[in-house]
């Protein structure tokens, strides 16, 4: 059993209706509904701490959360930061400069820092991130919105959080002043950005049917809301846009693909509407990648004009 | 630098001025504040698997949050939870025995699951415990609101939680079914029970000033309400209630002053106010244990006549 199936059976076993969106929706008042989303970042198993910097760990660890704000067409407002740290860390400035960077991208998104935790752990460092955010009430995209006949939209060309993981793995370290130009794929690793603006914007066109962040690559992601809206999707190879630089990585389209559809962590933002509508809107920087279909619950691949089944795959903690 | 000194520097540093209570508390709708509270939970810190069972410590990662909406005068609502898992927890039953024991007390008090994040971690077991409630608008009991003259009171018997600690160090296990009276410390360590209802009780008798909970002892927890209110105060010793059975595994008068003051872990409510106006309420179970004086920033213990500074002491992670 993997996270996924574990998510479902207590969401069964408890009535929990709640939980299977990027967020929750509660009630605020009469015009707002509140959203709150948690991620929990392990070190050896999330990130690793030879590979970034206390400052992008920071910000990584609140993007992750606004990511999921901004999925629900939500902004984000308020935080909460609960730390366990060694106590080899707690000694020198790891903390003081975690705090720095978390604060550099929290201030540009007027998100406050609200509460938290902190607590001494044996050896490895855990984050959990909690952000609340706001959206107009009933206007909050849910993953169960898409309807056959649907375009798929990605935010923003992928694979490069994969490709730099690779990078990263094979030695290389990021460094900001170096004009090597794969440093742009460790940073979409080490300092993804979330789509703070871009959700609320799409989440307000009302064109948009369904929507979630590429946390876990589009097999996965898009796999969740064909389940959630008791859909299928067909994908056109041809259309994913890809980040520059990931082919040189990549060595083949297959491990370039491999990057973009199991790969995760890019944070764009995944999304459904009618074609009609949302050409009428003149988004920049949307990219059309597939439709949604009536076979459901299954995620099929086009390619040179023949269709194969796309597995749900990429990282699975268990 | 302990966390506590961590936390006032960051504080400062970065305006948070919603920080510093047992709850940040937020405007909801016109008539309500939403109450938010987070507390981690590490293995081999602040519990031990072989102590405990999955069902009690499911339980106390819920109760220790509960507790601190109940501080603030206000009812839980929802919860959300993370949790950091080893793999060979994973494959056992623990995280469904964990989840019926967290469930059985959150239907207890209406509190709803409504979100979360579950993690592989290298080898310790991490909890990310949050709760929201919600407070009148503007009635929620902070630490800064008590004066000179005020009473002190504690919601019941202290000293349970630590002399149990005590007993799990020496080799005692917990059996429900066992009819030695020293499992009852046992529970008050592993299964703390939360104020949940009394707490707004107090709150909403407008006759309480300033309110926190008893999770660092009475000596650290008076110190934070001394500071925040800009304060001082006196316990009387003789006025200390104790939980039966402590006296006989502390053996002397002073070890089982230490289990009350720096022991933590009791979760009862200590708060203040005007003695005139809460003896007219009639709670039970309250217990006036001393008064808050003039002298700013100074906990003193009256014995014998005599008075003698208190220092903030109980458990730190740093």
């Amino acid at each position: 059993m993997n996270e996924f199936e574990f998510i479902k059976n207590i969401k069964k076993k408890y009535s929990l209706d709640l939980v299977g969106d990027d967020c929750a929706v509660l009630p605020k008042d009469a015009s707002t509904d509140l959203l709150i989303s948690t991620d929990m970042l392990v070190e050896d198993i999330d990130f690793r701490l030879d590979w970034t910097t206390p400052e992008l760990l920071g910000r990584k660890a609140l993007a992750v959360s606004l990511s999921d704000v901004a999925a629900m067409g939500g902004s984000p407002v308020w935080a909460l930061l609960s730390i366990g740290i060694p106590e080899a860390l707690w000694s020198g400035r790891f903390l003081d400069r975690f705090y720095d960077g978390w604060h550099e991208l929290a201030n540009r998104h007027g998100v406050k820092l609200v509460g938290g935790d902190i607590s001494r752990t044996p050896n490895k460092l855990v984050i959990d991130s909690t952000v609340g955010g706001s959206v107009p009430t009933g206007a909050a995209v849910l993953r169960s919105g898409a309807r056959a006949g649907d375009s798929i939209y990605v935010t923003g060309p992928l694979g490069g959080a994969a490709a730099g993981l690779r990078l990263l793995n094979e030695g290389l370290r990021f460094d900001q002043s170096a004009s090597d130009p794969r440093m742009n794929l460790l940073a979409k690793q080490l300092t993804p950005t979330a789509r703070v603006e871009l959700g609320p914007r799409l989440g307000d066109s009302k064109a948009v049917t369904s929507m979630i962040d590429l946390s876990d690559g589009i097999s996965s992601d898009l796999a969740h809301i064909c389940r959630a809206s008791n859909v299928g999707a067909v994908i056109s190879v041809n259309d994913i846009p890809f980040e520059g630089e990931v082919m040189s990585i990549a060595g083949s389209v297959d491990a370039m693909l491999d990057f973009a559809l199991n790969g995760g962590e890019d944070f764009e933002l995944l999304f459904t509407g009618p074609q009609e509508k949302l050409s009428l809107l003149n988004f920049d920087d949307i990219f059309r990648i597939g439709e949604i279909t009536e076979t459901v619950g299954v995620v099929e691949l086009e390619r040179d004009s023949k269709r194969e089944v796309l597995p749900p795959g990429g990282y699975r903690h268990f």
